[in-house]
């Protein structure tokens, strides 16, 4: 079994964390452009990933395939271990001093699987990953998110407004099982302009 | 969560375990073939499944894909969960009274994953899973499923070996593990003839 657990601390990966529309893959963009631009060596990352499990994962997602929760919990764990230790993986990259930016991470897995099933099994299942050096989470109201995203329809609306209130409950879950660990959680103002969000994670991360 | 687990037992399910070589396949195929004549509402099946994720295991195994010895673990477990409690999956088709005969199953996973990584992290991987109300274990020894087995270099033929062993060990792990459970675990003379052994299995079954 892997050494490295929940309670290592993985130095120049970045995880950027927040509810669907919050803005993740946007600032994740942004930051990873101003870091190009700074000629800091960087690689910008998402999860689920591009590769074999993490596509299937998507089709999950897109309803294209249909399995368990409990499946899909164990193949987003899956992706993310190949994600990590796999060749060119996290662990890899980061070591070298290249900052890995990634767009969701075993956090996402805590706030969305254990919607259908306990959130202690999920956590198991994710308890064999380091965590990030830096974890920002953009909180933004369910109610914000929903405003955020188009093309639903009331009913609709309603469904996807309850599953975000449940997923931002777990997400302060998540976030409170790693209070003590020497992870540098940052909570971001959703609320704020994109501009200015960005600006403050450029900010502590030049701290 | 699942609250069926390890330690409970899905009546009419049959799993046929032992090492590459010892014949579990011809075995469920006889089983199969004969319940068929009989008359018996029955189903064969296997693992790795022919499903999507038990057909990506599958090019793992034949090489054409590789990946993290963990990873693999969560896909087995995967695969496994589809196929017990997935949609006309072994849950469902054993409640019908109609026997399902498995070429292999978890204990497999227990043999061959913890090759690579620890033999606990493996059995929690699987522990959400039922035991089948019959194992039968066709106990052969490495050495005699080597001769079996054929078009191998010397020293694959080495290699295999020493790996046959630790497998072989590591069923013993998984077999002692189960034996205060309920499941109905039959230890079979894998040097018996086919023939011999389908009788026994049949003469069990029949009790």
């Amino acid at each position: 079994m892997k050494d490295i657990k929940n309670d290592q601390i993985l130095k120049n990966f970045i995880v950027l964390e927040g509810l669907d529309g919050c803005g993740t893959t946007t600032q994740t963009k942004l930051l990873y452009d101003r870091m190009q631009k700074e000629k800091i060596p960087c690689a910008s990352t998402w999860e689920p990933t591009g590769g074999s499990i993490g596509l299937f994962i998507r089709k999950i997602l897109e309803k294209k395939q249909s399995v368990e929760p409990f499946t899909l919990a164990l193949l987003f764990s899956a992706d993310r271990n190949e994600h990590i230790y796999g060749r060119n993986g996290i662990a890899e990259q980061t070591q070298t001093g290249k900052k890995v930016i990634c767009d969701r991470y075993l956090f996402s897995s805590l706030a969305y699987q254990s919607m259908f099933m306990d959130f202690e099994t999920v956590a198991q299942l994710n308890s064999f990953y380091p965590l990030p050096e830096y974890l920002f989470y953009i909180d933004l109201k369910p109610e914000e998110c929903q405003k955020r995203m188009a093309n639903r329809s009331s009913v609709e609306l309603f469904e996807k407004l309850e599953l975000q209130k449940k997923t931002y409950a777990n997400y302060q879950k998540a976030l409170e099982m790693f209070r003590d660990s020497e992870m540098k959680t940052v909570i971001l103002d959703g609320r704020l302009s994109i501009q200015e969000i960005h600006s403050q994670i450029w900010e502590i991360l030049g701290r």
